[in-house]
């Protein structure tokens, strides 16, 4: 096991009904700035029950953060916040309006342009606005850590930062509030929480035992919990099983002593900036290439991925792990996230563009060994098409 | 699932080495009062290490914190730190000198007999001295969380109190620390860390996916790594394993959203201040007895223990159930805990005294459905001797 630092200060109020708990939760006498997106919320009772909960707050809001959110939309924020004084956020959505929450907790109390936040890799954070959540979308984990990723849109990139001044104060997960969500950000969701899990765990074993199990029982309980929530939108149990290990799968908690890969995200975030694909479409798409190009890196830990997640114990290593990677291929599709670049209408001409993006972004070094150079890049590309 | 708070706010930094970082974890000008054990941080070097990395601080000392700490002793510590301005508290040791520094924390800020920090389950810690802790010995998870459990020698009660107030403020946990300690506090440490995941795992289901999985990765880690830290005390990942293991055991995680039974710590306790028998062996005792006795209410975790922990998935129900239970027992033997009375040198004739003990505790209803009456506790103790 590596050595770690491990803090997560977020508290998680969970369950039915929690909403309520935001007129404790908020501290008396803030100025509130309540951040939104699109206006989902106004249709799931989300927006009334916080109104009502906190109806002994002053209260402003901002609505229209939308997703991969942009520094343009949150440099609005951040005037609004500076204008009335506001000393409290509450994020009510999914990761996008938590991570943009965090960009305008941050860049509210910086005198120079917040993007340099990302160009200092947030060295220039010295505190942040205090803020909460209510997840309206289990996908990101945001909620509960200390990263966050915007998009400039005037130059589309798409850059992330983390600081411990950006744990959300709390996170209000109330399952039933996700009952209403559209098949399509369900499935997004457990694509997206399954590779934030590979992304920790699909490296090389470093005897890191507890860390694995956990990562296992992640992936199985999106395993059994995707397709059963799909199939049964208010299955309460069923989504709660789904939040919470969408939360679980990115705390800090089993990436904690292990090596990290995180090149699928990185791909992934150019296939977005470019072409406009959902995040979780983007990981499902290079995932299980990344997986075969990667197959004699990763070797040991994919036979364990094979043997406790898919129980494939038996025969060949490599036809194993082939199994593995095709299990895993057919899963995403079953929650209805497509796995080529030919599903969401790209082509083999749609690669170049993103090796010379991650070129410009020099990340031309990417995995848990630096071993994923654009080359490797260019054929895992290739694979997906 | 049920409805959850969970808030855990302890910093833990892991691994070879870390106690150096005390010099920044502990706030600079802090008044310090280093409380320890029988001494035995002398001789494995963390005293040494502690006393360095604090060398900028002002460092007072409090030794001789005996296992299941005494109210009696403590109120000489919260003598110390009244007559010297302490305002920093650091735990040097394992559980049960964290214990007492919770203890020490919360009755250093009451005007009144910190006693009634249990008569009044808490209600009257309205705060605490801060304080940090340097973890030996893996086995309570007092490291991380809120919960403490004191001795009053004069009546040989054992009383525990929980507050938010008495969260570590960081907890160092290097496991080469651990290489030195005698053979029974290892197995001691499995045991106390195997029955800690089962009073919170061992009830009945609630559809908790993630809580049952994480539960399960604990109990097979201490099976791996518990006999493998015996047979070869150095292995550094073992340690780290078992370490890390014994945290998230009970730092409110896996008992989020769940049943949670603890009968056998409740009658444990008992047989600790009656006899004095180590807390791990009362729990090797009470545990198998407890699972025998209680069948039918935990029928079916037990039938998913018998799999997914002992791999039992043939045959007759109750024959699987009845090895999973014995492959338990043989298990805290192998690690060198007896799980019989007589293996302590007690008998049937002193079963009756704990009964009476329960009863003027009042611990008559226990268990996660209160099923647990004195008549069944005796069942269980009958059955353990």
């Amino acid at each position: 096991m590596q050595n770690f630092d491990f803090h997560n200060p977020t508290r998680v109020m969970f369950g039915k009904g929690q909403i309520a708990a935001l007129a404790q939760l908020v501290p008396a006498g803030s100025r509130v700035l309540m951040l939104y997106g699109g206006g989902s919320i106004r249709n799931n009772g989300v927006y009334d029950e916080v109104k009502a909960a906190l109806a002994g707050h002053t209260l402003l809001e901002f609505g229209g953060i939308e997703p991969n959110p942009t520094y343009e939309t949150l440099m609005r924020a951040i005037a609004l916040v500076r204008a009335e004084n506001i000393d409290f956020l509450l994020a009510v959505g999914g990761g996008s309006v938590i991570d943009g929450t965090k960009f305008v907790a941050a860049g509210s109390l910086l005198e120079e342009d917040p993007w340099t936040i990302f160009e200092q890799r947030a060295a220039n954070v010295q505190g942040a606005l205090p803020f909460g959540a209510v997840l309206t979308l289990p996908a990101t984990g945001s909620e509960m850590n200390s990263a966050a990723v915007v998009t400039r849109k005037a130059t589309q990139e798409k850059r992330a930062f983390a600081s411990r001044h950006v744990f959300p104060r709390f996170a209000v997960l109330d399952p039933t509030k996700t009952f209403t969500l559209p098949a399509r950000q369900v499935g997004n969701g457990v694509v997206d929480a399954f590779v934030h899990v590979m992304e920790q765990y699909m490296t090389h074993p470093v005897d890191a035992k507890v860390q694995d199990r956990f990562a296992e029982g992640l992936l199985l309980t999106l395993i059994e919990e995707g397709p059963r929530t799909l199939a049964a939108p208010e299955d309460y149990d069923a989504r709660a099983n789904l939040m919470w290990t969408a939360t679980l799968a990115l705390n800090g908690l089993i990436g904690a002593g292990v090596p990290q890969d995180w090149s699928t995200h990185m791909i992934g975030h150019e296939l977005t900036a470019l072409y406009g694909l959902d995040h979780a479409q983007t990981l499902a798409v290079v995932l299980p290439s990344m997986l075969r190009v990667r197959r004699e890196a990763k070797r040991a830990k994919l036979l364990q991925y094979a043997a406790r997640v898919w129980d494939l114990r038996e025969g060949d290593e490599d036809a194993r792990i082939e199994a593995a990677i095709a299990k895993t291929e057919a899963f995403f599709e079953s929650v209805g996230v497509p796995t080529k670049l030919s599903g969401y209408g790209l082509s083999r001409e749609h690669v170049e563009p993103v090796l010379a993006a991650l070129e410009a972004h020099q990340l031309t070094k990417l995995g848990e060994d630096r071993g994923v150079t654009l080359e490797v890049s260019r054929k895992v590309l290739e694979l997906s098409v």
